[in-house]
């Protein structure tokens, strides 16, 4: 799983229809490339500033209710920051 | 998610048979590297110049009506472009 | 999917007996990091030097007649160089 | 599959439900970018420092009892550090 | 598929269940970045030095008799290295 900074929210008013009811979260990563941002899935509330913790690809549908065209969904929101 | 903006279309006459009736998208990624040009599918209509949010991998079939080998897909046209 | 060009054949003698009647071709990235060749299957009869729209991972097996433990497929022939 | 260091624990109070009962360790890469840094479920009781191999993606879900939204698990503890 | 070269053997005494019986290699990429050394399962039987092609991620689980948490396995031992 990734850890990233929610950043803000993506509106898509024309979209996939099963997209529907899911939060769109602008994420970047906390490690490796910031400028990487994408779009995550959100079920859990997660806000602006939090760190949240993501999971991508395949395995994202086993966190889902239903079958979506979804590849990164935010699993976690992250008690505290790590102290490395 | 990715978000990437549509810079034309890929025209492939000699091609899977499953791909018939999906419209080829090349797409510029918006955030990190921007020369990681790649192609995805399309069924919302979106236009050259406009920024979609794109689904990769396994999730992809979820979007699909029917079984298809692709590996990217535009799940929505976003509003408005992120003010970060 | 990626696009690609076609540099040359790669032949395994040993190899899985699911790859049996594949043909193998490297690729090298059209967009991107140009270095990072890798090995396509094709079944479409692709020669050196062509443009071709490569799909990777999961989706593969919904272009495959049989399952095979093939992750980068060859699934349509570029009629055209982008021009952007 | 990739070697990684284990550097700590995560802890995420709101989660995903699927995700109870695995520990989460963070991971940094032992091989190439060091500084894109993971989290990767654990149920083999890998300790801070040591040298782990991760599976991640679709086949994470051969190595868990059930299914969860993981894409990262730690599959092995490295019996000695690679001489290369 | 990637193709890479065998620097070595890694051994987990502690390890998933699901992992008996595969030997693992460490890989190092061919093309791109040679750093990026990982780990795949073989049971063709690639010694040391010689040059191999991997399938990664969901493909990898129709080159295995069972399902195991593999997510980089050899599929073949390429015969001759390449001349670009």
């Amino acid at each position: 799983m990734l850890l990233g900074k929610v950043m803000g929210n993506i509106v898509s008013t024309r979209k996939n229809d099963k997209l529907t009811g899911y939060k769109l979260l602008l994420i970047k990563p906390y490690y490796g490339d910031e400028d990487r941002i994408f779009v995550a899935a959100d079920q859990l509330g997660a806000g602006i500033g939090e760190l949240v913790m993501i999971t991508t690809g395949s395995p994202v549908r086993f966190g889902l209710d239903k079958e979506a065209p979804i590849d990164a969904l935010v699993v976690g929101i992250v008690d505290k920051e790590p102290d490395l």
